[in-house]
Formats: C-alpha cells, sequence, structure tokens
C-alpha cells in the first residue's frame, strides 16, 4: 500500500473533511502525526504578497517585502518563452525565501475584453500565447520545487458581478478559446494545483464543475493535481467536492448539516477519499520537496531586480517612431513629463499588489544616464491643472524634445471591477496635447495594465507602451528611450481605435447573472481580422530598431495530411542588434464550418546581429487546423485549402503558401428527406444516386419553365455543380431539400425517394 | 347554430381533411353542395402573377399579364402608410379583374442582412416601418374585399437552406425585432391571412409553431383569419394542423396514415375541426365579397401604373447631391450609359415575379421630355467589354452630364438563394471610374434590390437609389432627375460601407441547418449606432431639393409615467414644395438592460410649400419604452432617463428632449444570499437593511486594510451609493455578493445572513 493509501486510512471522517478546507487563510491544514505538512501559499503570480500574520494587526496590505515583476499583461509581450520561465523561477527563489510552497499563479484568462479589471493580471486575448507562456511560467516556478496554482479555471474574463454571474458560452468557444489557454498549460506545465474561478460557466459554478474540473482538466488533459477554490469561490461544500474542487478557500469549518451528510452516504465518502488523495499527494509532494532543500543548502541563482528588469525590457513595445525620434541621444536637450515619470504606476491592485522593496522611477533611473528637466504635468488626483500643464508645456518649448510619462492611475483598473471606458485622464489628454503643440518632438510612455484609446497618436512622433513594468520599469523604459536595449515587445492584444469596436462591447458584463459570449470565438484580433475592422495597433504588433528581412518560406506537408513543417528565414537588414518575434498564422479558406479568418498557431523570438540570418522552424499538427466539433465532441479538419501566413502581426502578412488538406472522414452523418441536395453531393453514394435521378429533376424543371429564365436546362453532374458552387443559380439548387426531388418529378413518392436515401445512408462521408 | 358549424357538421373526415390542403396549386378545395367556394390564390406582393392554367404549357412564367409595382425595398422608401395603402387598393383591383380572392403578401420580414436574397420583397431592417406598411398595404388591399396573406410567419430572413434550417434566436430578440413586424401588420392591419414559413424557429417548423402560431398570434395579437402554409413548407400534416397551420399549399394528398391517425383520435379531431372552422370562415367571407362585388357592378377607381410611377416617385432616394447637380436642366447637353437604362432592372425574381404588360425605360421615359445620348455601356452578360466602356466614356466627355445607370443583373438577386457579396458588378464598376473620370458631371442611378458597396461614391457627384422601380421606374426616375418631382424617399435600411461591417456578417447562412442570431436586438441601424460605426449612408437617410427646418420640440409626459405626447413643427426652408419624413427615436439611457442605444418609434411624411411650416406630433406608450422582459414575459419599462429624439435619420439628431420614467415594479425578484450588494440596494427593505449592517461591515474592512489603500473608510449609505455609481470602487462594491458580509463581519454567521435576506424579500422591487 502506497503511502497516500496508509494515511488516508488512518485520517477520520472529521480529519477528512477538515482537510479540503485551509487551517486559516494560507495554509492548509497540517496532520504532524501522519506526517502531513501544512501547504503554506501566497499571493502574487508578479511577484509574493506574504501576509504578515500578526495577530495585532490584521491588515492584508502589510505583506512581506518583495520584488514587483511586470504584471502579465506586459510579461506577454516578450512573446518569450525562455524569458517568462526566468521570471518563474526567479518568483520560486522568492518563495523559497519567504518559506512559501505554493504560489498562486499564473493567470492566463483570455482578455474577452480590454476593460476587464483583472486584465493586467492575465497575459493575452489568444489562447496559444496565454498557454504557452502560462506553461514556461509554471515550468519556471516549479523548477525550484515550488508549486504553481494556474488560474482562474476558467471563463472567468470579467469582474463585474464575478462571484454571482455565469459566462454563457457555446461548448466550440469555450474549447477553441477559454479552454485552450489552460490546456496548453496543463500539458506543457503540469501545475501542481489548478485555482477554480469565482464564476458559474453555462449556469454553473467553477467549483462545482465536474464536466470540465474532471472530465475534461483531469481525465482528458491529464491534470495530475488538486484543485483548489479562488478564495470565497465554494458556496457548497459537497457539491464543491464532488466538482472536483479538493480544497476550500480560505479556512471554512464545514457545518454539522455537511458532516451528517457525508456521514451517512458511502458515495460521497468515496468522493471525499478522492478528493484527500490528492490533498495528500500535494502535502507530501511540498514535503518531499522541502526536505530535498534541507539537504541541499538554497542559494538563489537569479537576482530578482535584475530578471525583473529584464522581463520589462524586452517586453515593452515601441508602438511609434515617426522621423526615427527614437532613440534618444544624450546630447539633445531632454524634458520629463508627467507625474508617473517620478510616481510610477507599475502594478496592478488587488490580490497581486506586492510590497515593492525599491521601485525605479524613470527619473531616477535616467538620471544616472544624463541630465532631464521634470515638470509634474498633472495632478495626482485627476483634478484638472492648467498650471502644471502650462510649465510643462514652457518646459517641452525650450528642450529639443519631451518624453510625457500618462497611463491608467491605480483606481482605473484592479481585481474586483472593470474600467467602464478605455480611455485616459482627461487632464492625461491635455498634457499630451498640450505639449506636443509646445514640441513636435514629443514621445508618449503609456503605463496602464490595458489598451487605452489614443485620440492623439497623430499628434506625437514617438510612443512606448510600458504596460506595469515592476519595479524595474523605469529602468528598463530609459534603457528603451536612449536605445540602450532594442525594444522587441510585440502587442499580446489588439488595441482598438474605441471600446465600442471590439467584439464584446455589445454583450460585456451582461444582464443580471447572465453575461453572453454572443462573439463566440471571434475575440480579440480574430474578430478584428475577420471582421476587415481596423485597429490602432493590431496583436502581434510591435516596432524596433532595427529591421528585419523574411526569405524562404517552406512548407513540408505530406501526402495532403493536416500536419506540416514550416521554415522560413529572418534577416536582420538594420545595423543594429535587435529581437524579432516570428509569427505564424492558419488561415482556412470558406468551408462550412464558421471560422475566424486567421488564428495564430505558432511563435517564436530570434536575436539577430546586424546582417545575421536564422532559420526558425514550426511543427503545426491536426490541431493547428482543427475546430471544435459540436457533434463529435472532437477536433475536426474541414477538408480544403488553408493559408500558412508568416506575419509581420496579425494584420500584416509577409509571406504566405497555401496548402491542401484532406480532412477527417465524419461518421453517422445521416441524410433525411429534408437534408440539402448540396448535403447529399457531399457522400459519394449520395453523388451516385444524383447522376441517376438528375435528368428526370431537369427535365421537369425545364417543363415547370423554372430553368427557362435563368439557366440551362442540362443535366447538371455532380462535378459540374462542385465547379460551380459560386454560382448563384447553383446555390439555389444546392439549398433545395431532397424532398424537392419527388415534389418536382412526376410519379417518384415521397416514400420512393425515403427508400433511395436510406440506401445512400450505408456510406459515410467526408466534410468538405 | 352558425353556418360555419353547420357545414363542418356535414361534413365527413376525409372532406375536412381534404379541406387543409389545396385542390391544386392555387386554389383551396370546394364543396359546392354545402356552399363552400374555392379561395383563388395568387403570388405577387408587387404585382399579380396569376399562372396561366393551361394543361398543355404548365411553365409557371406564363402569367396573366399584369403592372409590376415597385417592390417593397422601394416602396418602403416612401415612409408612407397613405401611399403604401394606396398601392394596396391598386393591386386589390388588380385581383378583382383577375377573379383573384386572396393575395400572397405583403411580405415583411426583416432584413437582417443585406444579402438576403429575398430582401427586395421585404420593406425594412426595422420593425416598426415593416408593421406599419405591411398593415397599410393589408387594409389597401382588403378595401377591395380581397384577402391578403401576410408573410412569411416568421424569422425568415435568409434563403440559404431556408426550407431545412432553423433560425436560432433568443426569445427577447424574437419579441422585440422579428415579431414586432407582424405584430403591428396584424393587430392594424387585421389581415384574412398569415402564410408560416419555410424555416424552423429555434428547431421547430414555422408550420408546426402553436407557440407562436396560436398563443401568440391567436391568443395575444387577435388574429382571427387562417395560417396558410408556404408552398411545399409542411412536411408532416398532422404536426401543421396541431401546430395552427390551417391550409397546407399546394394540393398535398394525405396519406392513409395520416387519415387513420385522425380517424383514431377525438383529439386530433377536435384540432381538424378548428382548423378547418376557420377555413370555412375564410371560405365563406370570400364568398360573401365576390356576392357583394356581383352586386355592385365593379369599377377600378385607380390605374395601376400610375399607382405604380407615384410610388416609385415618392420613394426614391436621393442619396448625394454634390454641387446641387440636380435637378438636370433640359438646356445641358445629357448622356444616359448603361444597359440599365434602356432595359431596366426594374423587379426582383422568383414567386414575386410578374409579366409586365409594358415597363417604361428611363431612355424612353427621357424621350418625352428632351433628347439625351445614349450607349450601352457594359455588357448584359456581365463580360468585360472595353469598347462600350470607350465609347460611354467618350460621350460622356462630350456631353454637359452623364447620368450611368447600374446596378445589380437579375441573376444576383432571387428568391432561393442569398447573395455572396454586396458589390456591383466588375463592369459597372469600372464604367462608372471611366466615365466619371471623362466627365466629372456624373450622376449614378442605382437599380437594385438591396444595398451595394459604393468605394466610387466620392467620384461622382450625383447618386439616386431607385431600387427595383416597377413598370414605371423608367418614368419616375427621369422625372426626379429632372424635378418634375422632388425625391422623398428615405433609406429604409443601412448601406453599410461593407457587407462585413453589417452586425450579421459572421454568423449570417449559419453552419449545416442552423442559423445563430448572435447580434440579438442588434440589427441594422441599431447595431451601427450602438458600436459608434460610420456607414455609407444610415437608415432613414435621403435627401431633397429643397430643406427643412425643425423647431419647438415639446413632449407632453405626465408624472413620468411612460408615454408622451411629442410635437415637433417643420418648415420648408427652401424654395420648392417638397416632403419630409419625420422621424421619431426613442434613447433609453444605459440601464441594467443591453439594448440599442435608440430605436425608431414614429415617423410620418409631410408636404411643404416653400417657407409653409406644419406641426407634426406623436404619440408614444408603454411600448415605445419597453423591452421584451423574458422573466415576466412581458413588456417592461426601466426606471431612467430617455432621450426623445427628431433625427434627421437614424444618425443625425436633430432635436432632443431628456425626460424620466418611472418605470415597472416587478414582483418576485427574490434575493438570496448570492445576490449583489448592488441588487439588495434595488429594494426599499435591501436599503434598509443596508442602512443597519453597513458601520459594522466598513468596520471590518477598514480592519482589513482593503480600505485604507484606496478609499474612504466612512460608512456608505444607499443615497450615496446611487450618486456613485460610476465610481470605480463603488462598483466593487456593488458587485460583491451579500455573503461578503457575513464574511467579513465578525460574528455574523451565514445562517443569521440568510435570515435577514428572507426578512428583506417581504417587499418587492423596482427596476432601476
Amino acid at each position: 500500500m502506497d503511502k497516500i493509501q496508509e494515511i488516508l486510512q488512518q485520517l477520520s471522517l472529521e480529519e477528512k473533511i477538515a482537510l479540503t478546507t485551509g487551517a486559516n487563510n494560507w495554509q492548509t491544514v497540517s496532520f504532524e502525526k501522519y506526517g502531513v505538512p501544512s501547504v503554506v501559499m501566497s499571493d502574487g503570480p508578479h511577484g509574493l504578497r506574504k501576509e504578515q500574520v500578526d495577530e495585532n494587526n490584521p491588515n492584508v496590505f502589510n505583506s512581506v517585502k518583495a520584488t514587483a515583476f511586470p504584471t502579465a499583461s506586459l510579461a506577454a509581450c516578450s512573446f518569450d518563452r525562455k524569458l517568462v520561465g526566468q521570471m518563474g523561477k526567479a518568483l520560486g527563489e522568492e518563495c523559497i525565501t519567504q518559506g512559501v510552497d505554493l504560489l498562486l499563479g499564473p493567470g492566463v484568462n483570455i482578455k474577452r475584453s480590454p476593460i476587464g479589471g483583472r486584465n493586467f493580471e492575465y497575459f493575452s486575448e489568444d489562447p496559444l500565447i496565454s498557454g504557452e507562456l502560462g506553461a514556461a511560467y509554471i515550468n519556471g516556478v516549479q523548477s525550484n520545487g515550488i508549486g504553481t496554482s494556474l488560474k482562474h479555471f476558467f471563463a472567468n474574463s470579467q469582474e463585474f458581478r464575478r462571484v454571482t454571474g455565469s459566462s454563457d458560452v457555446d461548448e466550440r468557444t469555450l474549447r477553441e478559446i477559454y479552454l485552450t489557454n489552460f490546456e496548453i498549460a496543463v500539458k506543457k506545465g503540469k501545475p501542481w494545483t489548478v485555482m477554480a474561478a469565482y464564476n458559474k460557466i453555462n449556469g454553473c459554478f467553477a467549483t462545482e464543475n465536474a464536466k470540465y474540473n474532471e472530465n475534461v482538466l483531469r481525465d482528458k488533459w491529464g491534470f495530475k493535481g488538486a484543485i483548489i477554490s479562488d478564495w470565497g469561490a465554494t458556496h457548497d461544500r459537497i457539491k464543491a467536492l464532488i466538482g472536483g474542487t479538493d480544497l476550500t478557500m480560505p479556512k471554512e469549518q464545514a457545518t454539522a448539516e455537511v458532516v451528517q451528510k457525508i456521514k451517512h452516504s458511502p458515495e460521497l465518502q468515496k468522493v471525499l477519499d478522492r478528493n484527500c488523495e490528492r490533498l495528500l499527494a500535494l502535502a507530501l509532494k511540498v514535503k518531499e520537496q522541502r526536505d530535498k532543500r534541507k539537504k541541499e543548502s538554497f542559494k538563489r541563482s537569479l537576482k530578482p531586480l535584475e530578471v525583473a528588469q529584464k522581463v520589462a525590457e524586452e517586453s515593452l513595445v515601441l508602438l511609434k517612431n515617426k522621423d526615427q525620434i527614437l532613440p534618444i541621444s544624450k546630447k539633445q536637450k531632454i524634458t520629463f513629463i508627467g507625474d508617473f515619470a517620478k510616481n510610477p504606476r507599475y502594478q496592478g491592485f488587488g490580490s497581486s499588489h506586492v510590497n515593492s522593496i525599491h521601485v525605479i522611477s524613470a527619473l531616477e533611473a535616467v538620471s544616472k544616464i544624463t541630465e532631464v528637466s521634470f515638470s509634474q504635468g498633472y495632478r495626482e488626483d485627476g483634478q484638472d491643472a492648467l498650471q502644471l500643464r502650462s510649465k510643462a508645456a514652457e518646459k517641452a518649448k525650450k528642450s529639443d524634445l519631451a518624453v510625457v510619462f500618462v497611463g491608467l492611475p491605480e483606481t482605473y483598473e484592479s481585481e474586483g471591477y472593470d474600467r467602464s471606458h478605455m480611455k485616459l485622464p482627461e487632464n492625461h489628454v491635455k498634457l499630451i496635447d498640450a505639449v506636443s503643440k509646445a514640441n513636435p518632438n514629443t514621445i508618449v510612455v503609456l503605463q496602464n495594465g490595458s489598451p487605452v484609446e489614443m485620440p492623439w497618436a497623430d499628434k506625437v512622433k514617438g510612443i512606448v507602451e510600458m504596460y506595469l513594468g515592476g519595479d524595474a520599469g523605469g529602468q528598463a523604459i530609459v534603457n528603451a528611450l536612449f536605445g540602450i536595449v532594442n525594444p522587441s515587445g510585440r502587442l499580446a492584444e489588439s488595441f482598438p481605435y474605441k471600446l465600442e469596436d471590439h467584439s464584446s462591447y455589445l454583450f460585456f458584463g451582461g444582464e443580471g447573472d447572465h453575461v453572453e459570449y454572443r462573439e463566440g470565438v471571434f475575440v480579440g484580433y480574430r474578430y478584428f481580422e475577420t471582421k476587415k475592422m481596423p485597429v490602432r495597433y493590431p496583436f502581434g504588433y510591435g516596432l524596433s530598431y532595427t529591421t528585419f528581412d523574411y526569405t524562404d518560406l517552406v512548407v513540408d506537408q505530406k501526402d495532403d495530411k493536416a500536419s506540416a513543417k514550416v521554415t522560413v528565414t529572418i534577416t536582420n537588414s538594420g545595423d543594429r542588434t535587435g529581437k524579432e518575434v516570428v509569427q505564424l498564422y492558419v488561415s482556412p479558406h470558406k468551408g462550412n464550418i464558421i471560422r475566424p479568418v486567421k488564428e495564430l498557431k505558432g511563435f517564436t523570438k530570434v536575436t539577430l546581429q546586424p546582417k545575421e540570418s536564422k532559420q526558425v522552424s514550426f511543427e503545426l499538427d491536426h490541431r493547428s487546423f482543427a475546430y471544435w466539433n459540436v457533434e463529435e465532441k472532437d477536433w475536426s479538419v474541414e477538408t480544403g485549402d488553408y493559408d500558412i501566413i508568416i506575419g509581420k502581426n496579425a494584420h500584416e502578412n509577409i509571406l504566405v503558401q497555401t496548402i491542401h488538406i484532406v480532412g477527417d472522414t465524419v461518421k453517422n452523418q445521416k441524410l433525411t428527406e429534408l437534408s440539402t441536395i448540396g448535403d447529399l453531393l457531399k457522400n459519394p453514394n449520395g453523388v451516385k444516386y444524383w447522376e441517376k435521378i438528375s435528368d428526370r429533376f431537369f427535365e421537369a424543371v425545364t417543363e415547370s419553365g423554372f430553368a427557362n429564365q435563368k439557366t440551362d436546362t442540362k443535366q447538371v453532374t455532380a462535378d459540374e455543380l462542385e465547379e460551380q458552387k459560386n454560382n448563384d443559380m447553383y446555390k439555389l439548387l444546392l439549398s433545395l431539400p431532397i424532398t424537392t426531388l419527388s415534389q418536382m418529378i412526376p410519379e417518384y413518392s415521397l416514400e420512393k425517394l425515403k427508400q433511395d436515401i436510406a440506401e445512400v445512408n450505408h456510406g459515410s462521408w467526408r466534410l468538405y
């Protein structure tokens, strides 16, 4: 018998129930006598928020000092698995020094709307980026023997009514968008735990949702860890246990009623045992790692602030660089403007809030390089202050160049509520207007957790999106501004012109406790590209101080199969070392399934010296071309043509090659008399039947006079129809129900037709 | 016993069954012995398509010669109930002369997408316009003692798989958009019959859909007539009978199985009797009217061609008139270009196709006024023909002014299939380019059944949308071009820049047999205005040769009630008699319900001499402000502010006044511990409870440290919260579940909280 079973047998029912909730806010229950330790958890995907346990001062913000790393919205822009992995590793080391076993992160939720309050904690609007970087983060943290909690599982993309609301999403959208992110992170990262979200999914609380927690996450994806409720997300202990939530956090003493219910149900006891096994496995893993660390005396391998700085440097995104105003030469007379240059907005608010050791402002960082003047520009409290603005404009006028630091104040973005708009504070916008009017050589640096509208974009020469840069953000932006680093971040989300442009705009927030995800799979760039809508800056967009050329796209595919090896060569055609994010999109030509016009299916980042070339390659597999087939409950590939696109970003294609794929054979698609003639002709037996019956049909059509008017009356073969499928008249024919044959053909009864269709049904047919 | 019951008792079961289907393609079964005549029906909302019954020539297109009136897409642009009524009256007279008892029209379906194949037969994207003009048409036809068939009931907005597809639409959207059109037409028009559509609605065939056919159409709206299946739309005779389809068309002999089933079911016999009663009532009504006509010898009161011309003249829409290029002076040297000037596209294809007596082309019409040159410009078959184009451009160069007639060829639009794009044929676009380059004084006349993309719009000085103008369309356009009539049509649908802009774009057509109406109520301008998307020409748009001023908007509302009388004064400020369409929109300020930013709630058309003023008035009632409340299964008005807008069109507001409405009290909205604090504060008892508990809550919040960071810690009253509802921090609070109170407040157990909530629930609360 293994250790877990041994312990389980010794635990009383009450002990088992106690094991499925916290001992307090941040620890699991320990059973010293059985060798079960208490697992210590801590908040903070971007830095530790380990609460000081002080009975006299329960202030939750009095957490242990720690390093704030860039938030996920910035780190995602690195498009760099290795770098995010390094951040994870550094965070894991922070955990070790603080005696934390399990870090509550990463958050990989999809940014359904730019106004989601917690977006800053999440990576992207795209599931591939979210999943891949989530996995990298997990692998980084867990390489230290520290666990992670992948969160928030799942479809948790708004803060409004987050504890009571239901995300109502069709199954295909769930699979392709809101689950794929987790699927990748789970399969590639193998997190020790997953955190069940606050919300409901299609009416069922995430904590109670066995369909996904057990059947999908565990059975299909092979997740072996424990599921932890988000803090306060369990509303019914028994339903949560059954639903696959092993641990309810924080401490929530089971009521007598709950204990009695379990006591009298062998079924429930089996469920409880199952959950306890998982929690015991977690605790023993923690013990093993602690023991290991005791033996090998621990020494940090990474300096957290250095890592934080590197992540910020490689992630911040150069959005505009007119007249190559950047990088700034030190010889110029420079002024920094805006309170954020001195008091940066560098992290989000809520459970991820870090008690920083030391925040480096841009002003502090620049002082080490050169002399710049500074003016505050706006009041922190949002009040208009013409004087501050005038002073700033005056300084701008007297300088060669002005860098304006603006963004979203802390109250604009937080866990717990969503934004109501996408605008900068009015006094920030007025400042940009005033400064850019005073001096056209204006550069705007944005500090914000999620996209803002930029009606002023045409008035300035440079724009850098630095998101929430963490403790070293100020150093990173200064290094980028002065060319000490070459910007290489790419937007991991679309920047629309205005909030209303977004696909979620009409239904985001929902009504009462229901939020309908009516845009379906058309999230972010999937919507903008399919609807051919212009955006301010597309997903994947970002400039560099150097330039890159793409050549030699080769798509190596065998026998029309849904898999391919794609290679392409990238050359640094400029005169400065730089990094390029190579993006591969797949675009299915129009078929029967409603799909986004393109989807990201591969990405990688390469460093290139001036004139250096590198070949990169991607492996595309069945999944790269597939959609979730609701009827088959599986991934299916449609037969048809697919464009393999190397894109500069989601909007701009660089190299394209089209391949043909013979897709999946779909079984059990029975024809009925109400199937269409188009359906019939997709069936090999149907084609034979059509070739037998169609001359009689066209004869009848001719006699009726219908055909006279607009088309030839000769028989049309299936092949001809296939060729003519874009001809409107044939569309009409293809859209008719098969019953029309018996209605039109004299003496061809419905009964006879039904018999014929039954015969046709002996085969199976292929998706076109 | 009444006549109907008397006949019913004499009919055998077989006779009853026979009565519920046609005697042939166009007639019901007669029972001479019981005095039941055969009802004669004919296709054609825009002109009679009475098939010649000739056993030797079954060609369906060999119909009796008749007048083609403008199709509904043009007639709708009149925004003129009286005029459409006159068209109906003229059509009714056509029926009398041809021995037709029942005209199969009008079609009031909503134009969900501009590419719906049958759009030309429908009025509008807006249910008010569709319903009001539908009712006017019905009243016109029926004033002759001729019946109508209001079609196609309902949610039948595409041709693709129209016989097998299901329109999957949420209930609120059905009620507000896809049923409101029918509701108005039924209530105000009282059609003799309604035609059940081909499609399914949420999986149930329209012919079998008792929920709507019986419970809504009859029970709620008071429809007293018979329901007829669209031709071939019945797939199961028994289900159709039960579903409220009284008459299956065309003739479809019942199988022995069906007869047996009815024979053995008293239930089904009751259903059959019910349906037969309705059909007998229809037949007797027909008989009564025939007898009446025999007595009073019939004489037409209207000349159909004159009416057709008037409708076209008052409906065509002047879209662009740069430099007042229109009206054309006869003194100018004019050239007409384009095959459509000679061989107009003047009607749609399919069951509405008329065998015209005489079609007046623009070329024929203009020859009566002045001399113009003509060139064909493009080949009818769509082939490129540089020579034709060059010749046209040459003529344009030598003229003062060129009028280019382009549009959609007949094969582009038809019953039976949808368009795949919104473009003009390439050879038409090239012609516009060539001509406008040769002579900037170019006017484009469009002949098409539904909107087209106009990438060339900036290149020409004038654009007139004449849709499909019927037999006299050529005369109407010439009269408009030369200022003999002053254009007064307004678009009854939005003209987007491109197809992709449309709200239905992503999901139109559907997958397999399901079409999801995911855009919900955001159809047409409701989408463009709410999403703040620019369009080429908005709904309600149209120019005149004169100008109008709007003054003195008065909104007379009593006691915050959801009703108002709105008056406004319109003045013709130009020097030419003209007609203005006065449009009233209602715009609810943001509430809890997701609603379009504005909706048309009133319209009227006034004729004004130069300098003349008229006051018009509108009555707004509860429904004008209401949304369909799915939970209450009724229309509800939210408490809040509403803008009353007099709009030049859907995009341009002229006069606005805001009123406050105290909305409906909603019962049975029980709070639970998972309701939010926001919900709580909408309940008067909840406010009292909050005032009792909140000081303890804020005390706890302060101690936890949460509040320290970002907000004051003093107690917040319900009133203050209401005031602060746009403050993000308060949004967080309002979004928390009530359980948070017991989680935060020491010694306030969940049990106690639940008791308190039960007490709160003794009241009822008002929608905010």
